[in-house]
């Protein structure tokens, strides 16, 4: 971290804030010109609050070299994190593909679509049970019904199944969920973040529809500073201008996300795009870009989905989409290690 | 509500929809055309999901014509809805200003930062005791111990105080708290806007960092339809691709939720611009734009603030706010009844 | 497109809309419901000017059904587009790969990255002779020099080459270009894009950093207007809120592209990521998501580039990527037919 | 400017840039940590290229301190610019208002809009010949005849001319044009703004739909550096995701354009919002902000203008709007000298 002083400072201030420095441990290099002090800080500086050094009189600006995140970092972590559920394993150089309705609606829809998806490849079943709309007055999902459901179909097809959290006082009804879904709109919900934190289940941690990458993996931080290591990121796209799709996908964070943190990246293209004839080309080109797997919404009967039946695949349509997966991943990039 | 269906389609879809559509009390009037049949919806089309709608088989498009909020949308309630705290009033026609510290630090800094900006004409007091931060690494808040100050602050001065909620189980905590605050991270956390519809406290509503005003307004509905009409909308600023201010005050959504809804619309410029040397500005545009109120931090030290010292005024500085607002006051924009 | 009507208009209005309709040889479809008047609009829309519609006192609202693009639409041309330059031909099926320096710095510079990339696959040079920055005090290019240079080493290394152009003005200096490029900042410079539909030249039309999709295809009607049919569209990457790639790639635009238009589609990594190492897995996704073409920075000094080094390719770096792209393209998304 | 050098490199590298930089004039000022190298750069760094410097091998990151622009820059010319046309007198502390119709229709239409806005104090008359239209199809200006009805109702009324160019070749007939506009479309449209810079005619420069605050200063700079200090800047919004209004009004832009540089700022509301009832509101906010001036659309017959009459106001309205800025131009920010 570097700080460069303002051209006229007070020594009491000079003094105060460097000591208040070195009293975290921090090393100092400074370097005076005839105009302008700037200091180096030398050291773990995650702990250094950049916004609250920048406000203080003497400082003219600061510039963080350094990323304000640790346990996420693959500089102190360079070998991959693979998350392991069930007999799955996310991370570390295949692609694992997720798939399910957007809501659990029923018994036999659910057990029809992971028969399906569990057949077509897919190692984990997603569905929602509690579900955030942005109407009062929308179906808002089974809840817990939609988790029992959830464990049923769990029990008859022995896929293990992810599922969004929204509060952390429903935590109990997760007891026996494998992974724990944080939504976008959750993203930055630390109070929920720190309670997951302390436990042990992997978390699936969709990026905020308006994140930057780097608050992106403040967030992981805040479940792994808890002791909690199982963390999945999963980009699903960004609000931008753009209208003509529901989101942008912002497969460069992918990428770039593979070179900054050790963690799986995974990409779900349903909710990206909002339009079921793009997730397959989004899927092929996550893959590409070196995704570490998918999330796919699929249901047996888009057109009567009870949400989000725009970007629902049938299981036919997903079936077809694994097979080109299943072609084009042998020729994915593989960032050099 | 506007449906354009497909150019072709079965009898039984046809049948399926318009009895599906008619069971929810809706009229139809349709409208056949060579290519293209028109079906438009009459009556309350608050509960139909347009997504759901969209996605059918027999669906070219739907266009909303009616807003999809009701208790909040001022069709419906042309009167300001004026929410009452202590014996401040906010809403229907003065402007009210919310002042204090970002974060709770001390009894001393509260108190004089309460006495102070209660001398220049603020009535409620800010001050936050569960702060939302990107870093988990970064100071959190007093928490609880926070709340107990803002307490005796009030007892000190007689101001109602106003502080941010970040989880539905610290409800209990904010039982004597006048005015709770949900923070723009928080705005689509709906199962703690649901609760919050339980109580007849006034909530604070912010404007997510990405939220459209449509979505802003139905995060207000959410809260609405449980009951509670106590609420008060707040502009803080978006994320846009602008980084030389924190964010980008949207006044126009000031001028436009005053005629979309009767809720009372206050603005953060603190927060928008996260610079204390626009503050005064900003404030001046917003209550010349029609704004019911501010909220604006003060700190008695903000080179020592504990967090956004950079955007904190001085009690000085916001004295000479205060008696600006006060002077720009009645040239401010009214719409007409 | 669909007109819907205020709830009360006069007749006389209501006559003057109509008439002016169907002077325009567009077919008027009814339907009175208690409270709502709407008109559907048979026939060619594209010359209707929706915004004007909308202004007018007796109009509640306008909903656009058609594409406002003739010549671009694929609804009217279903088959692919190829733009033949030299032997190379873009569109149709196979992945072109363009490349080069992004400034031209002189024969020697131009002529070595030209044989370079020739060898490794490319088909067509490119280079900037006109640089469009930011700042008036930075590196403008050599302007006709560097065209000049161009045409020298088309001339060694018989690759054609595409280079932008900055103002009508210049045109006559681009007499034997073989592709013109129009930059994303010229992408609505709309007297150079009617002036570019009256040449035959194939033209490379960059989005615009803050362009819809739908605005995208209306400059390249612009062009096609003018009776010039040979536009190829390439995405280069938005401007979003994201900072950590220089602008947010937006691969979904290319997919949906191919089904909006019949035109060639072509990905610009490299100015997309601003991040040499991002370019290679952005052109892996951009061709499994279906992209036409590739426009690549290649130098064969990178540190001492005179712009935009950060994001430029060694010719070894580059040559890798050819092959992979070659290994991965019969694996890409084809939308069916 | 700050270079902190990577933590390896060759002494031939460090002697190639340190060298380099001296030639350029500037001092240099190092400090060596145990793993950090930081050189800080003293003098004029406007002429320097960041983004290459930022490719360099040695380079680890680099930091501007200055401001990347001089001639626009506060900091060098503290005393406001104020931009004489005719006897009005724009920047320097009083609100002056330009007004007329979107587009230039007839001449009855600008003469009857032209004598409307003086009565009620407008000092300048706008109106398009050439008009910047998304669709090759719709209305694209009278062009040279409309600037022949401009000159006429200068004649006529007295008032001075704004008027907005589209290609460097129709600038002969801008001769008697009083002040040129360049539009947002083509803010960096750097051929044009060099050729304006060769002029000494007033500029008005529009923001572009998605520059940041220092892109639109460099392009101011731009006009600048060919000796033309006559740019008055105007914001009109930009784009984001929020499609409520048109665009998105950006008034802490204005409040902190007003510190960073000398040059008059001006409003568009009419643009910004696209909304007639927003304009009011939005006037206010930009006086209270302080803004030097406005420029709003006025037509006589609103519902029948050829563009944009959804954001007109009626000449009636219009006056509406002088006499309450008139109310609160005492009361605007000032910031203090």
């Amino acid at each position: 971290m570097i700080l460069v002083l303002k051209e006229k400072y007070s020594r009491e201030e000079y003094n105060k804030l460097t000591e208040s420095l070195k009293s975290m441990g921090l090393q100092l290099h400074e370097s005076r010109g005839s105009h302008t002090t700037i200091i180096g800080l030398i050291g773990d500086t995650s702990a250094v609050d950049d916004e609250h050094l920048a406000s203080l009189d003497i400082i003219e600006t600061v510039k963080r070299i350094q990323e304000p995140y640790k346990n996420a970092n693959r500089k102190f972590h360079p070998l991959d994190t693979v998350v392991k559920v069930g007999n799955a394993k996310i991370g570390g150089g295949e692609v694992s593909v997720i798939a399910g309705p957007c809501s659990v609606e029923s018994k036999e829809q659910l057990c029809s679509v992971a028969e399906d998806v569990k057949r077509s490849g897919a190692v984990l079943l997603r569905g929602g049970a509690f579900k955030p709309r942005t109407s009062p007055y929308a179906f808002q999902g089974l809840r817990d019904q939609g988790i029992k459901l959830l464990l049923e179909a769990k029990a008859e097809t022995g896929l293990p199944i992810v599922t969004e959290i929204m509060d952390i006082s429903h935590l109990p009804l997760f007891e026996n969920v494998d992974v724990i879904q944080v939504g976008a709109r959750n993203m930055q919900n630390f109070e929920l973040l720190r309670e997951l934190g302390k436990t042990k289940k992997p978390i699936l941690l969709k990026r905020g529809l308006s994140s930057t990458i780097e608050e992106f993996l403040m967030s992981a931080e805040y479940i792994m500073a808890g002791g909690n290591e199982n963390v999945i990121l999963c980009e699903r796209g960004i609000r931008t201008f753009e209208r003509a799709t529901r989101n942008t996908l912002d497969l460069s964070a992918v990428a770039l996300l593979k070179t900054l943190t050790h963690l799986p990246v995974i990409v779900d293209p349903s909710h990206a795009t909002g339009i079921a004839s793009l997730v397959k080309p989004m899927a092929l080109a996550s893959v590409a870009a070196g995704a570490d797997g998918l999330i796919i919404e699929v249901h047996n009967d888009p057109p009567h989905a009870l949400c989000d039946g725009q970007q629902s695949l049938t299981p036919q349509a997903f079936d077809d989409l694994m097979k080109s997966v299943k072609n084009i991943e042998p020729y994915a990039y593989k960032a050099q290690a």
